[in-house]
């Protein structure tokens, strides 16, 4: 039997709507390169956005088309949100910090039809345009006289392209399981894969993401995204935070530590959210210059774990709450976020701290499980760890014109890392699947070993990785850099272990190098590690 | 082209393993009518639920059959709402106070199989038994000791029914449109008409509602909700706070603002719900005997209209939040609730609580518009008022078997209310439908005039209804009761309108009685004048 409630469907456009209508007067503030402030409403973000969405049908754009922009986080970004996707085309963010082959790859495999990009990605345009001959035209987000010099056949300037349209569009009521955005998986091997969210998955994610024990986000906050709007959506903040009609301020291009602080006060900024990268510089700006943080009350950390002392030193001395979050682009892209329980009321910070280094609980919608190699669901011990595996609605089930490719193990996206989740659901990360150890049958955690490593005096760094091994699969190898001046005997570091991990999961061997290889993002690279030590165990 | 996101259905289901998952240990506190306090967490309701709905199974209910409850707010009620709907049948909630016969007719009109009920409601119970041939058993609520003695065939004791089922359920997937929860409308004219919710409107109600700027729920907050479990879903209470995991606090029968200060008090309620009626009593209570809330921190009131002066007493005595809100039966409840804005930071609180006394702002997902006769929707300036029209997912779109009635007005639920709705989106009741006066093809709000009259120091209580006039279609007449002791005439009366509403708003005349007539619920019987008074245009 149905129910018998009206089909409204989800829908992208409703949600600009809905703050145009209770919001109008809200501001959305955003600074560009030059430092320079722009400053209007809700209700100019929505004329403006139907302005794009009439100009967009006008130069035929039709429903299910693909619309690029690369763009940082400001105004008209945010208008391409709501004007490409409120007529049923996909927004496709660009990072333009993917291998530059990779950006023509995306967009020719996306076919997108027009590209959006700031200005000053001009070169990066001009270098790809060649590549791209799908694309109709690259519109350049800017006034006719900021527009760049080039040579570029099918140049465009935005405010000429939107200029002069009706600032009214009767918003299609589209099937809410339809397309809305694209964005390509930034992984360092192979091609990238394209995630292709829906207005379902978007409006709900916004809907979960804007809860109290989520993001917690309300009319009466102020929030500024550094999360990119190229890269997952800036978190969704787009979207959640207009839903509830926040203020918005755009951060731009410029990310260091001074021009974050002075947004931070004199925007009365409320909620940020970005990389651990950026808050580490902030925290070392903020020591060094003594500078504070205005209103500032939360910051979201996610993208890579959060360390315990970045969490106390936000908390304990600056006073804005720590909210640590996973998830990948694959999962829109919340799906855990730490944030405290009743029981947790009598804490000291240390104690918190503890629990907010874990990367939190599956918010509603989300739902998480670690299973062994034989897809065996472990217990919810904080204890056991293996494969984590989520679903959801917000969740990819395939990639985009990739559908041969599996994505799931039996309706579960597995995310590629390996986790414990504790009794009350906590989740942490506790290893990338590809570096875990598998040793007899039984998993030992790359990333524990390591933390251990360099809890010895004598170490600088460390890298555990498996190697071959006859009898037992793989066993555990130490790779070490030892601290300048000081040494330190392979049976020493071996006994260093003794009494802090069951005996099993003790490395059989230490390699003593020179530097450990890394990325440009400073991960280590044990790819690479694990293939010039492949036959160490042989000739040992 | 389709988003690729997984098809995850929204199911009532996922709400309590969410809970259980991640809140398992989290309290739900019963009271019952003797005062008795039961305890016990998420994790025993879920397995609790679980052996319920194994037993249904058994007992042979099947995916849409309706299976009602007549039960205070109390655990074994919560297990119903889970237990029954989780298999995808329908919880139907009798509301006990209905006028008896109206009782037989909706059992008899939903079909339910089972009728699960508050062993306090056994006189009730069998006083209709022999009108519904279609019920198969009546379950009482209780412990086999607690049984009531009766001769009441195919009586059935809820804990025998479930004791001994397994307690795990492989809870099916089902269609997120079909039913979940069926509650009829109290109406005072015509029969009860069934609303039935979906497992997509339950869910998604759920979710608006704990957002920050509408109930505001979180794993922190402990719940109560006064709002009864036996009419609209306790205004969803029972999903929301399970679905972010909040302690549950069900009060039971014993609704005396003695036992709710003690409830409060005792297990440090922060979060509570119910209509006036029951803060108005509570008040006074506090007043007499200088009583405190202990943690509350916010009380939701709707139902009817808040007064401004409760609104104040209880955030400016005794330092409490009141949202004020409103719905219907036919809306899930929550239509809109009212919090603050960024804007409202600076207010004194009586500039706050003249907002406040407004019915509030449409949640995400409720669309809202008001209409004048000719369904040309009308400026939202808090000015004009029109008829109230609301849409969105989890709105009413037809009632329960009466497919043939129109429910829409062009895809709109007409609410039955006139209302103005402010520039910030603020909506504000001014009128019935039923009661507004249509004056030559202009409405005026019979509220108002009512308001202004009593602000006459003579006047106890006045009601304006619109009598038929042959030029204008209905002028308004003023009928009111003289405080003891007191006078004024006609034309006094008359002149205290001048300068206080536009000319042609002005009553015609004064009816002067002893007395008004009213509804068991104190709200004045307008139809009943209106056919008293029919004649009295001609007559004058």
């Amino acid at each position: 039997m149905r129910g018998l409630m009206m089909e409204t469907p989800l829908l992208v456009s409703s949600i600009i709507r809905h703050a145009t209508l209770n919001h109008g007067d809200t501001e959305i503030v955003s600074r560009d390169a030059s430092g320079a402030t722009h400053r209007y409403t809700y209700a100019d973000a929505y004329r403006r956005s139907s302005q794009l969405a009439n100009a967009l049908t006008r130069a035929g754009v039709r429903e299910g088309d693909t619309i690029a922009t690369m763009a940082w986080n400001d105004y008209r970004h945010f208008e391409a949100y709501y004007g490409i996707s409120g007529i049923g085309a996909v927004c496709h963010t660009i990072n333009p910090r993917l291998f530059h082959e990779q950006i023509a790859y995306i967009i020719n495999h996306a076919e997108d039809a027009y590209v959006l990009f700031d200005p000053g990605f001009i070169e990066m345009i001009e270098r790809h345009a060649s590549g791209c001959p799908i694309v109709k035209g690259w519109i350049a987000m800017c006034e006719r006289n900021e527009m760049p010099e080039s040579s570029l056949k099918n140049l465009i300037c935005y405010e000429d392209f939107i200029g002069g349209e009706p600032e009214h569009y009767d918003w299609p009521v589209l099937d809410e399981n339809s397309a809305c955005g694209l964005c390509y998986t930034s992984g360092t091997t192979g091609d990238p894969k394209g995630v292709l969210y829906s207005h379902r998955s978007t409006v709900l994610h916004a809907m979960t993401s804007a809860m109290p024990d989520a993001m917690n986000l309300s009319a009466r906050d102020t929030v500024m995204p550094v999360s990119s709007m190229f890269h997952v959506m800036a978190w969704g903040l787009p979207y959640s935070a207009t839903m509830v009609g926040a203020k918005l301020v755009l951060p731009g291009p410029n990310l260091d530590p001074e021009s974050l602080c002075q947004l931070f006060v004199e925007e009365a900024v409320t909620i940020t959210a970005g990389v651990p990268t950026i808050w580490l510089g902030l925290v070392a700006h903020l020591q060094k210059t003594g500078a504070r943080l205005g209103s500032l009350k939360r910051i979201l950390i996610g993208g890579a774990a959060c360390p315990k002392s970045l969490i106390a030193a936000l908390e304990d001395d600056y006073g804005v709450e720590v909210v640590h979050a996973w998830g990948m682009t694959e999962t829109s892209p919340i799906g855990t976020l730490n944030t405290m329980k009743a029981s947790h009321a009598g804490l000291t910070a240390a104690e918190r701290h503890e629990i907010q280094a874990k990367q939190g609980r599956g918010v509603f919608g989300v739902e998480m499980k670690i299973v062994d190699d034989a897809g065996v669901e472990l217990a919810r011990d904080g204890v056991a760890f293996g494969d984590l595996l989520v679903r959801g609605p917000w969740i990819c089930s395939a990639y985009h014109r990739l559908g041969h490719v599996e994505t799931l193990r039996d309706g579960w996206l597995p995310t590629g890392d390996v986790a414990t989740i504790d009794a009350d659901g906590y989740m942490q990360i506790t290893d990338r699947s590809k570096d875990v150890i598998k040793s007899g049958g039984e998993w030992i955690s790359s990333i524990a070993l390591e933390n251990l490593a360099v809890g010895h005096p004598a170490i600088r760094e460390a890298a555990v990785i498996g190697i071959p091994h006859p009898k037992w699969s793989e066993r555990p190898l130490l790779i070490v850099v030892v601290n300048q001046g000081e040494s330190v005997s392979r049976d020493e570091l071996l006994g260093f272990f003794d009494g802090k991990v069951t005996k099993w999961w003790k490395p059989d061997d230490v390699v003593f190098v020179d530097e450990l290889p890394h990325t440009a993002t400073g991960k280590l690279l044990k790819a690479k590690l694990r293939k010039d030590y492949e036959l160490f165990g042989s000739r040992a």
